[in-house]
């Protein structure tokens, strides 16, 4: 029996622990599920004869040292700030580990100690980050090996609501952690690289600055720019590539009703609101208008905002009840960010029968032979239900079938990694398509300027 | 003899010195002025026999606290954040202390000592702060000694042309820090109250939201919204009034104008331009603007901001030469406010013989035997030259006779001060109407709503 110890039980580890136990037969695997809760971790062993349940808090280090000496692979779930304790006693006690999240410059310090006692540490092998990186490089790979040259990488990601679940104005409901979508694009200018030119968008423009992205079957996207999208420039292999742009989608018209909120103020999580918690709906919306004596908080607003009455932006305001004055906030010393995270939670939240979509785009421009040329990649994932999500899937079971592949020898590069090695993405790229994570590449015209 | 040292002879001490060594003989003074530069301090003195200028570097304590030591008290003209170790030294050789700056934490911890010492450290006590805390208290005091009670604050104060060399679009050069004219507002929402209710205006709103104010005699100016209009509402004992807000004045259209820079996001001083030394300032303009590869830097411009060709926006952004692909910025590693600051330098710098302006407009409502009424008080000073500006007469003339005041032990209460005590504003208030600094009261009808 190989031992693989898994520490957090959340949402996102659903469809991944679910992947190893149906192969724990076939594949001589034993799980350990640890989490700070045995009840989500006994209830995610789902009674399988290969998988044990504990109470396992990573603050005690007699307890996470002697489970992580049992393994023969760790894979941490954990908040991405927790890993460093768990991945310095894998180095310690000689175990490979996985983990979904960004490299740390804590993680990247261990690099030499993991590479000198030959063990992989796998990172960044969930969705975004993850399986963007793998498609991505899958198709950089091939353009190069081809003798093209790639001068244009645009990639977009974004975790929506399925169609058959889609039913509100916004065309969109929290699919995840809900803070990020109110923090979205927030601490700084967006920065990318246009035809050899550096780019900025300042956030107050982020969301009126969008593109957009049509995928078959699927119908009009939108995306808005991340905040650094020359962050994987190098690693990809780009950094004479004219363009260089990563973004978030969204269904059209999205980012320009969102763009209210930025506009009025109320995504801002830098200062309290003194009485927040007594406070209405339609008081935090007044907060943000001048003050008039008998001018009502709706007409303030349409004239602030300059919306005319047949204007859907209303209608998307209106259905968010924001201007209900008998609804209270209840939160004390919020943030307006605060507030408006749990205004939108109100409607914006999956009901039981609901399904979520994740949707991802990449363009890649290349010059081959003297000739300019694009290739399209689209994946379109949908849930199956609320427990094995398109979010839990996309972010788990690339993580599960990199701690197989190396429990079975097959990835073996020893050091910090992220999955752009052909050794990690053709074999997981592969198997992902069972599981529906099925990417459509196409060529299409070339649509950069230059 | 008495004996004054002045640490700190840049512009804003030119004013002090003059009024100092003008009273020196009558009122028996002498004066050592030091800096960092001999020469500026030599300067100052004007070979005036009552006064030694002196090569002072306040890091070099023994010869900090001599000088400390030989003098009856003590005026820190240094950036405030320097105030602190010569405050210390006036503590322990018993020295009174007076600065122009902002009580800092440092400073206010000090109170108990500097009372037990019986010493008056008096800050806070140049243009604004001072001049606004004393005029604004003077007629506050008068309505509560009337039986009024003060329902509306509002107090506005600019450092603008004077109207004899206003002579560009803006209506606007920099007659003191052109930086802290670029980062105005910024670092969080604008937060005031009105009619009881607080308000909040984020960033990017700030400029659109201003205020108009008519001076007699010098036409219309507006105000927009300080950061934190509630800082002095305790101190002003406004803590029941219905509004307070604290503005900074401009000439009408400049904040409309200066949104655009704003909505461009060229004020953001939070990251660095790659290649800001090499880049002219059209390129500079291009990099906030979506890449095209005919259209114009001035057509995407007028699009984004929906400048139409007749709008004396236009003209305005023409005039700062901003679209000049051979002007060069020349700055390594700048930010984008940076680079706006060395752009409108080239512009907004005064000429030899221009002079500058302080205009301050303050409102008082209130209430008294059921009626509701309102005080307006303005104040215009316009400078002498580019040595006497109306900055330095403002910032440096107040200090100038608190240091008197203080010698001559008229103004004794002990502690750490800012001047809102009649004791302070009454005999400067009226000295300073010798040297033009006059406020004009009238009554006016009541501007609030409630």
């Amino acid at each position: 029996m190989r031992n693989i110890l898994i520490i957090g039980a959340g949402r996102s580890a659903s469809s991944l622990i679910k992947y190893l136990l149906d192969k724990s037969v076939s594949e001589n695997l034993h799980l350990t599920i640890g989490d700070l809760s045995l009840e989500l971790a006994q209830r995610k062993t789902n009674n399988h004869p290969n998988a044990t349940a504990i109470q396992l808090d990573i603050a005690n280090v007699a307890q996470r040292q002697a489970e992580i000496q049992k393994a023969d692979i760790v894979i941490s779930m954990l908040p991405a700030f927790m890993h460093i304790d768990v991945a310095k006693d894998c180095v310690q006690f000689k175990k490979h580990m996985v983990t979904a999240s960004y490299i740390s410059e804590a993680m990247q310090a261990l690099d030499a100690e993991v590479k000198a006692n030959n063990l992989v540490f796998m990172n960044e092998i969930g969705l975004d980050p993850g399986i963007d990186h793998m498609s991505a490089m899958k198709v950089l790979d091939e353009i190069k090996e081809k003798g093209g040259h790639t001068i244009l990488f645009e990639s977009f990601c974004g975790g929506l609501v399925a169609p058959e679940s889609d039913n509100n104005l916004w065309n969109y409901k929290f699919t995840w952690n809900p803070r990020n979508v109110v923090l979205a694009g927030q601490g700084g200018a967006a920065k990318f690289i246009q035809e050899g030119k550096y780019k900025y968008i300042p956030y107050h423009k982020l969301f009126r600055r969008t593109e957009f992205l049509e995928v078959e079957g699927y119908g009009r996207f939108e995306g808005y720019a991340n905040r650094d999208s020359l962050k994987y420039r190098s690693v990809y292999g780009l950094d004479d590539a004219l363009t260089v742009y990563r973004g978030t989608i969204r269904r059209v018209g999205y980012s320009k009703a969102w763009d209210m909120f930025v506009q009025l103020g109320m995504t801002d999580d830098t200062y309290v609101i003194d009485d927040s918690e007594t406070m209405s709906y339609r008081e935090f919306v007044n907060l943000f208008l001048p003050y008039h004596p008998s001018d009502s908080v709706e007409i303030k607003l349409r004239h602030q905002l300059k919306i005319d009455q047949d204007d859907v932006m209303w209608d998307k305001l209106v259905e968010l009840d924001i201007f209900n004055p008998n609804k209270i906030i209840g939160l004390k010393n919020a943030t307006p960010a605060q507030i408006l995270e749990k205004i939108l939670t109100d409607s914006w939240t999956l009901e039981p029968h609901d399904k979520d979509m994740i949707v991802m785009y990449h363009k890649f421009g290349y010059e081959i032979n003297g000739e300019r040329k694009q290739i399209d990649s689209t994946m379109v994932c949908i849930g199956d239900d609320q427990t094995y999500t398109a979010m839990a899937k996309t972010v788990g079971l690339p993580v599960a079938m990199a701690t197989l592949q190396i429990l079975n020898g097959n990835i073996k590069t020893p050091g910090v990694q992220l999955p752009i090695k052909k050794e990690v993405y053709q074999p997981i790229l592969k198997e992902l398509e069972e599981y529906g994570v099925v990417f459509h590449e196409k060529a299409v015209p070339y649509k950069g300027y230059k």
